[in-house]
């Protein structure tokens, strides 16, 4: 029953992506400012149903047991969930897109090109990047792609973009296409739609390189893996911004690039940087996917640890635009979007150079930023003078 | 190559639920009847995605081997896709409940309950029951419910009877319910609406347990376990039928049972019997779920084998009430409904009576209903003097 009470069945990047990060972040707003609530997401509303379902899904853990198995419980509240079936540990998850398609439909309406090849990698990212942090290798991806008619699947640029950008995301990630689930859901999906999600199952192997934070302590180093972009949080503020912008989705961000392509960079797939860890020795204590909340999702583990932060990574020239014409602080911004954080990994200190070498190596960028003191659970950015403490992450 | 000429990547009852069965089984239809083009599914729309995503999945397979891996791959085509990670086979897959969920929220409209926990089951019906026909125990459900709104999950009540539905079905399968995935997606999912769908991951263990047709051969009996009524396949069909009906919904197909409530009636979850039946030491040479396609789905393995019928389960009363109000002849409804078929067993002729016999001790209604013959793919189901061709199942 501490799972219960300790962690979020349904991780936080489900019940609570695109979400009130603002306001919980920063009750005290901006006149003109845009939150969450006014994009539409009402948390309030869902919260019930998010505790009842927590609760019923841990009570079915014993049902492994008939089989010889048993759930590893600290993978409760993960991004994970992860049973131990003997030789090694399986891990599966179930993660969706959310608003983005939104985005990629209005800029190929402007564009006159398809832009589901970038999403499409963002749906397995969402998946992919959620199930490396407990340690596992990605095997198989599902593909779950839910239309609103049948006519969806008539453009054949935009189906050929999905199917292509689809199956180089899992190539990259080093993962099998195992098939999936394309209905046409008129009257539940709106016409003209798609509803995308990715599941996919890994395994733990050796079963040393289980990661759920049971090594994570005073002295690790915080190395902070560059983003691309937004990713795939906070497209719900993203779309409520543009009525506010001179020219829209074709807003300049940067000189030739336009707030749409901005928005639509597909988020890094960190499933090779986490293998090619794996092959220079180095398994990670902790890893944090930085989706809902931003950089409060670096206090994600359930222990009482502070994270100081010495050094921050760039920021993506899209969310900055953001921060500046939504009228974000510091605070909001950080709490709120990744603001360059895409990934946290939480390594022996003696590991941070290394791994930050692995990294440029691989083609990612990484910074190695921070440091977990002993303390409270609380967040330090020193760089911004900001400080979020635990409750300022209602994730539990 | 030749998975991908011989199978679909996505299994048939994923692209294929609900669908155009009728018009295929029957060409020259009754004026006044109703197909599924009627009901709004157009295959021909979707199938140049669905050929695309079978080439660039079926090209991903080789990723594996980086992992020391192999897909199986004759389990391309089949309803769950199968991986080789040694000490056993992992198995998994994502399934949609489809459009059963309008009917749900009708006749809470009507009846002033929620039927969702009926619903629940199916939609893990959908994904286990698929699971267990390559021989996988299910050991992990991941949930999406995606809304179309964050107030969706403000009714408590259809709230409630949701999780405890999903967490029964759970327990009745012994399935760990690992977590899952909540959005609220305004603008994707219709307001008021709701997607569900189920990831399921399993293992075949011990590896002999892998029932994907090999050993499937003449002289093996066909067992046919009893459905429920219309599981989630046929809903397009059956709601549009509704418009036909004098008192709608609540039209009675039997005495005190209404036309929704019967629709309701949720999908047996197979899982226990396949479990005991392995407990008696017995293994189906293949497994048939019976979704999409109805009876033809009988001829669903590649091989050239004749599947002659010889005695029929009982048809749910909902099954033959449509069938009469929609003017189906024989022919339609049983290529297109699972006519009181729920899932198909071929054994060992020796077996076949004690597998009967466990289905019975375990609650199942089953029969023996038919045997496999050398011949071309053919079905034949003697008592209604009916013939499908292999051609008439297009699944490939």
């Amino acid at each position: 029953m501490q799972t219960i009470l300790r962690g979020p069945l349904f991780g936080p990047e489900n019940l609570l992506r695109d979400n009130r990060g603002m306001h919980a972040a920063h009750p005290d707003r901006t006149p003109g400012s845009l939150s969450y609530e006014q994009a539409g997401v009402d948390y309030a509303q869902i919260d019930p149903l998010k505790i009842s379902a927590q609760r019923a899904a841990a009570a079915t853990a014993g049902q492994l047991a008939a089989h010889g198995f048993a759930e590893v419980a600290a993978s409760r509240g993960e991004s994970a969930y992860v049973v131990d079936v003997g030789p090694f540990y399986l891990a599966s998850i179930v993660e969706c897109l959310g608003s983005k398609a939104l985005v990629a439909d209005e800029m190929a309406r402007l564009t006159g090109r398809s832009w589901y090849d970038a999403i499409a990698q963002d749906t397995i990212a969402m998946a992919v990047n959620d199930l490396i942090t407990v340690g596992a290798t990605p095997l198989v991806v599902q593909a779950y792609w839910a239309a609103g008619g049948s006519d969806w699947f008539a453009d054949a640029a935009r189906s050929q973009a999905l199917v292509q950008g689809w199956r180089r995301a899992c190539e990259t990630c080093g993962v099998a296409w195992g098939g999936g689930e394309t209905p046409a859901l008129a009257g539940i999906v709106e016409a003209g739609r798609v509803d995308l999600a990715a599941a996919c199952t890994g395994i733990v192997q050796p079963k040393e390189r289980l990661s759920l934070g049971e090594r994570l302590a005073p002295g690790d180093a915080i190395v902070l893996l560059h983003a691309s972009g937004i990713h795939a949080n906070g497209l719900s503020l993203a779309r409520k911004l543009v009525e506010r912008l001179p020219q829209g989705w074709l807003t300049e961000v940067a000189p030739g690039l336009s707030y749409g392509a901005a928005l639509l960079a597909p988020t890094p797939l960190y499933s090779p940087l986490l293998q090619g860890l794996w092959q220079e020795g180095i398994v990670p204590h902790y890893c944090a996917n930085i989706t809902g909340h931003g950089w409060r999702k670096l206090m994600r583990h359930p222990r009482e640890l502070t994270y100081r932060i010495h050094t921050l990574p760039p920021v993506p020239p899209v969310l900055r635009f953001i921060q500046q014409h939504a009228g974000m602080d510091d605070r909001d911004a950080y709490g709120t979007l990744n603001m360059g954080a895409g990934f946290a990994l939480y390594l022996p200190a003696n590991a941070a150079g290394t791994a930050v070498a692995c990294a440029r190596r691989l083609g990612y960028g990484a910074t190695l930023a921070g440091e977990v003191l002993p303390g409270a659970k609380r967040l330090v950015v020193d760089p911004l003078r900001l400080g979020f403490s635990g409750a300022d992450l209602d994730l539990r």
